[in-house]
């Protein structure tokens, strides 16, 4: 008899064990392999976190050194990949382009045998922000780009591929600290995605694959992307808290504010507002960061709803000349990371995940010949 | 406080409600929508039961003959499509081709809306046979074929564009019983998969994706390829009985055999071993049959474990041509309609699925500066 669980959607259910992540211990904690989120931002590149997330340990100098060298090799776009790239149009949805990308570079370069497993993540780790900033430039500007750049990081390797210049050393710091933030959240919908594609001992690329669909709905990774589309609506913070106010009247949806796991605040939050608020100094307008701050306030204020790592993004990124509609699939080239690390935590201890399901249909019945339906 | 669960791999645990189907009710039965799967495999086309298992109740004639000319309506495929199967080398993974296919068809017909969710089903349906076969005959035979044929039902479309030919009435309907028999099976990983990603109110082409994925998986999608390898191996009867012996002595893996969830017999074994026998008829060379008949007897009365529906499905397959590559993208291309029809159901009633994992990761620690670690 299977076992009634305690809530839709599992909520509160323990699906499985990890030793990569805690996610909202005393309310508002997020660890990577017992780290602090917070610390790991404050002290690390992206590749540091990346190899302590992959491999259990930070890197000493040599290490990442290496670590950083194999990905700088490993970042040219095979032919048929631009190919299929240069089909998709301009008017595609990213996360599509990031899926089909992925999927494709699955029939290139298949893995096939689980000891393949850390470097087909390297390859991928090294791979994505230069493929959808190929698509990127070539959908929208009509240009094919170089993505065997210069860039000493992945950070500097995303703005570098999509700009086509070497960024900024403020923007590059931003761009760690961004991807440092997203890199793992435990058994959120997009990495369990990949565990039940693990579960059956698929091939990397399909668990990838997986969970990028997954990230692309609207209740997971499109957050920042809704952040964005509010404040660039409002044109100061008085406009800011008016909008935001008639919102709460008319119980209108209000993106980037609240979790479902952090119940009192998202660490991540003071890392990017702090980064936000350095960037709008640099722009020499601060309008952007301002109203956000007043929608922090009015939230706050409103509902006792936090900002979630999302919120601050908008701004970021917006402040780094980022498209809106690339800022998930730089979800992806972080959270990369984590998703790896589960496939590869499923693998060594699987079982198939395979629930049961509480039937609410038809009682059985018989077929009736068609000529008498 | 996460509640334990009682096994791995959530085995038992009820993760959702589903009117589509039971399987392994009373030990061995399956049911779509209240109905048993011999019942309709013996009594419908396939189209039939697609229309069940995606609206609920089986059609009257016209409501059949209009759901048949849709289908039929929608079969071309987009020229960017074509050219990204080009791009797919021949020593690809089948399952790779149809997960890439299927993720770059959602960037050229993005389902924008749920309520398109039907039409995106159904324009999948009919265009997945002609897909895989269109990159198997170019990859294979340098061949460019038109995916538009004469077929009236989509288990004459797959044999058609696969040889190239219209089928024998036989081939056809064999082809029909064998897409009911794989057509749905409650909360398998790959219907969990897509699941999954629908509760994050993602599109459709990611949910679909994503299950193709998890399907590819040798635990799970996998099994009729492997018993096609076990059983082209065998001379005749008395050597299959001598090499299953010794299988068995060295405790290798036999697949085909047993079921998670049923515990007497799979009840789709005895439709599909049905129309192997008459295939083998057919052929005049009844080899195969008959080594698949005796591995049955001798894991029965060594092991006590039945066929399962992948069994005879090898032979089946083998006598009408098909490549062994070729057979888990027909499970494809029929369990499209499972999948399509849980991610209706969970839209229709969604929470966001987001379990909770046990950590058993490091204890808190700081972040060393790097010249230190």
């Amino acid at each position: 008899m299977a076992k009634q669980l305690s809530g839709a959607g599992l909520r509160g259910q323990v699906a499985g064990k990890t030793a990569l992540s805690t996610v909202g211990k005393e309310g508002s904690g997020l660890t990577y392999r017992g780290y602090d989120v917070k610390d790991l931002a404050a002290n690390c590149e992206f590749e540091e976190v990346a190899y302590l997330v992959l491999k259990g340990n930070l890197p000493n100098q040599a290490e990442l050194d290496a670590y950083k060298a194999k990905l700088k090799s490993m970042r040219a776009l095979p032919q048929p990949l631009k190919e299929v790239l240069e089909r998709i149009p301009a008017s595609a949805h990213p996360m599509d382009v990031m899926r089909t990308g992925c999927s494709m570079l699955g029939n290139l370069e298949t893995e096939n045998d689980f000891s393949e497993q850390q470097d087909a993540t390297d390859r991928m780790l090294a791979a994505f922000p230069g493929m959808i900033n190929y698509w990127y430039n070539f959908s929208h500007n009509n240009e094919r780009i170089e993505v065997e750049t210069g860039a000493e990081s992945l950070a500097e390797q995303f703005l570098w591929t999509l700009h086509g210049k070497k960024p900024s050393e403020l923007h590059t710091k931003v761009m760690h600290a961004s991807l440092i933030l997203y890199a793992e959240h435990e058994f959120n919908a997009s990495t369990f995605t990949a565990r039940v594609c693990a579960s059956t001992l698929s091939d990397i690329h399909s668990c990838i694959t997986g969970a990028i669909g997954s990230l692309r709905g609207p209740l997971h990774g499109g957050a920042n992307e809704a952040a964005m589309e509010l404040i660039e609506g409002m044109n100061d913070p008085e406009d800011a808290e008016q909008k935001l106010m008639g919102m709460l009247e008319r119980k209108e949806k209000i993106m980037g504010f609240g979790h479902a796991i952090y119940s009192e605040s998202d660490p991540r939050n003071a890392v990017i507002k702090g980064w936000s608020e350095k960037l709008a100094a640099e722009n020499g307008n601060s309008s952007l960061y301002d109203i956000s701050v007043r929608c922090e306030a009015v939230m706050w204020r409103e509902k006792k709803l936090f900002c979630n790592a999302d919120f601050f993004h908008a701004s970021a990124y917006n402040y780094m000349g980022i498209p809106t509609k690339l800022f998930t699939p730089i979800f992806v080239c972080s959270r990369l990371t984590g998703w790896a690390a589960h496939v590869m935590e499923q693998r060594a201890d699987n079982r198939i995940i395979r629930p049961s399901a509480e039937y609410v249909g038809e009682d059985f019945r018989t077929v009736t010949p068609i000529s008498a339906r």
